[in-house]
């Protein structure tokens, strides 16, 4: 299986598979070819959302705005999946969460020769790159299209004349919130949790979705369970799911993804709240029951 | 097979995809997943449309606003075709289009245990049961990938531990139109035929395209042969084509569906008449030549 | 393989797709089903550009402005790709694009028998048509799901009882660009080389992509390499990647189909050159160095 990720809305993705099918019959899975243009960091938070949903596989994302530049080819191997991208921050929050530790992520450089063009990598060094490395996984494996354990894929992958280890790829790191607390001990939400209650939580608006559903950093444990929060100082319910309020009515709900949203219920999320990606926002628990 | 229907945008349904794969390698198509947003009703309209071209499959279909709350999760079988979707009306117009008769139509409701998330059941209840049918059916089926036949697909879900037999299913019937006629009877489209020629018909604008074809539900028959039609007051040639007016012109024609469409040859229908889902729409043969 | 492109938007090609599967069970791949609605030209572009990427496959490419007037139902054979159609020039581009030569192009027209609709030849015309024929190849395709070579394809479509020569395709040709040089002979772009240097080059738009970027018909080696050009009058620099200039700032590039692009980096190159489909563009050189 290859799954395929861009920016590139159609019909250059058709242009990818075509040349992959002169490689490989392996089934290709589309994750989205909408993703936000030109933006790396957007790409690595859809990722890192869908690709641990599949069983091991080769993803072949490209959100490739330094297209054509110096910028390297990457394949990454996080346990029994490889993914293969420019190499830009993408690639590795999505490798983290698909392999089992940190230890189980390697990088790769792949040779580009010569590519056809200087503005379609995506056909002309990924696609291709994707393929090859399929087609020497699905040798080494003893399923039909399956991916062979962690170790054979290291060994697949070490084995290949055209990668050559990469010692330092681009990385993205999402942003942490802040947590306050009553006892007046601030904190990454990641951190020791602190004895005191919640009083505020500094949190980043990291991607909308198609909904308009606005998906923040602040981990669903700090909203779950209240009645009311205050988003930027209006006082919102917090309810488990959209039918929990009236249509037209906002809320807070935790994410598919386990992260706070704020949302509209049959509306959109980002109007109301006026909130877009790369935004503070800041909940306060209230606890007036209204 | 499954195929896969949500107003769920992207890149939501791959997740859907990533989960389906850990349980089966079935074909995999999509039928859309930019149906109105949480419209049960308009997808039970393009999914009668579209499913009774496929041959027997299991078709997983999550337009779902209520997600969270307690609406069921259902199964149900038309011949020998399984339908997985919430239980919000959406499944039944398309399952009785997919049966030979409506005795050969049942459901059920698919137990679900604590799913991950109360806002993605699309990836937490309904890609998992689909998958689960998929696999159980391509055990009893003597082909790969295909479907065996209704006695034994009712089978194999009768026989399903999580499947309890749906008393009462939420369901949704599109209305019919008025058909008023030259001897005074009015009636339902659908009945017996007056002997009276038809003055008037009063339906009701069922679905929007992509074109901005306006489908109604006024049967073909009721306009087809005709040369001059009154919309809603406004006299406008019905033609079997679009090229049979001039590009910019309205016209009606019968769609593809077998409905009665108010449409403009490359242009949109819904702007030129002025209608939207759910507004009235009044048909008047006129034989006037102009 | 079948691919699949249309402007059909969805759901339609899922209809498509269920008719495809009750003849075979050929892979489908989409190529878009978003192009520019009713436009053979605009289609014949992507076409040409995204199928000869492909292995031999039949592709099915429905964009009928005409659907239900007498236009005929097509199949051209390029080499040992298929392409159906319908015959008003969309397939010819492409089809010269696969083929080794002109002279391994022949078209045929299919029979259509009272179509279920007059209004979804889509669904009822040219996907039973590829099906049909997938099938047939597959018969006499040594791999599965493979095509065989241009002789075995050629003579399997001549045994089909539903195909007729045709003599005549609707054909699209894309205007050549004018070049203008310093010895004073105008001429083609496709033609001989003339001696002096250019001094302009008018040329035509052929397509808008996603990105905006505007697409002439001036091939790319009559810009790259240059570090300035004038499009219709103001000068721009011309790079062999977007990030050569800052974001937001118009360049002229080499796109990956081989011709010069209006583009602008992380930004709409049709909204800051003003140009549409069909719109001149004139080239003229400049060594001016800002």
């Amino acid at each position: 299986m290859i799954t395929l990720a861009s920016d590139f809305g159609s019909p250059y993705p058709a242009a990818m598979k075509g040349v992959i099918r002169r490689h490989t019959d392996a089934e290709l899975i589309d994750v989205a070819h909408d993703l936000p243009r030109g933006d790396p960091r957007a790409a690595a938070f859809w990722l890192r959302f869908v690709l641990p949903e599949f069983p091991p596989a080769v993803h072949c994302a490209v959100i490739d705005p330094g297209v054509g530049t110096d910028r390297d080819a990457l394949v990454v191997r996080a346990g029994a999946h490889v993914i293969v991208a420019p190499d830009n921050g993408l690639a590795m929050p999505p490798a983290r969460a698909l392999a089992a530790d940190e230890s189980d992520v390697e990088a790769w450089t792949v040779a580009v020769d010569d590519p056809a063009s200087e503005t379609f990598h995506g056909r002309d060094v990924f696609a291709p790159a994707a393929a090859r490395i399929r087609a020497a996984l699905d040798e080494v494996s003893e399923t039909s299209n399956g991916s062979p354990d962690a170790d054979a894929v290291a060994e697949t992958l070490a084995a290949m004349d055209d990668l050559t280890p990469a010692s330092d790829p681009v990385d993205v790191r999402f942003p942490e919130p802040t947590v306050e607390r009553d006892d007046g001990g601030d904190e990454a939400a990641g951190g020791e949790d602190g004895d005191g209650d919640v009083i505020a939580v500094d949190g980043e608006v990291l991607a909308i979705d198609r909904f308009g559903n606005v998906i923040t950093n602040v981990p669903g444990e700090l909203v779950r369970g209240r009645d009311w929060i205050r988003v930027n100082g209006d006082l919102t319910p917090v309810a488990e799911t959209f039918g929990a309020v009236d249509p037209g009515e906002r809320l807070v709900t935790v994410g598919s993804h386990g992260y706070a949203e704020c949302d509209v219920n049959d509306g959109r999320g980002d109007g109301a709240f006026d909130l877009r990606p790369g935004d503070s926002v800041r909940f306060v628990p209230d606890s007036v029951s209204l």
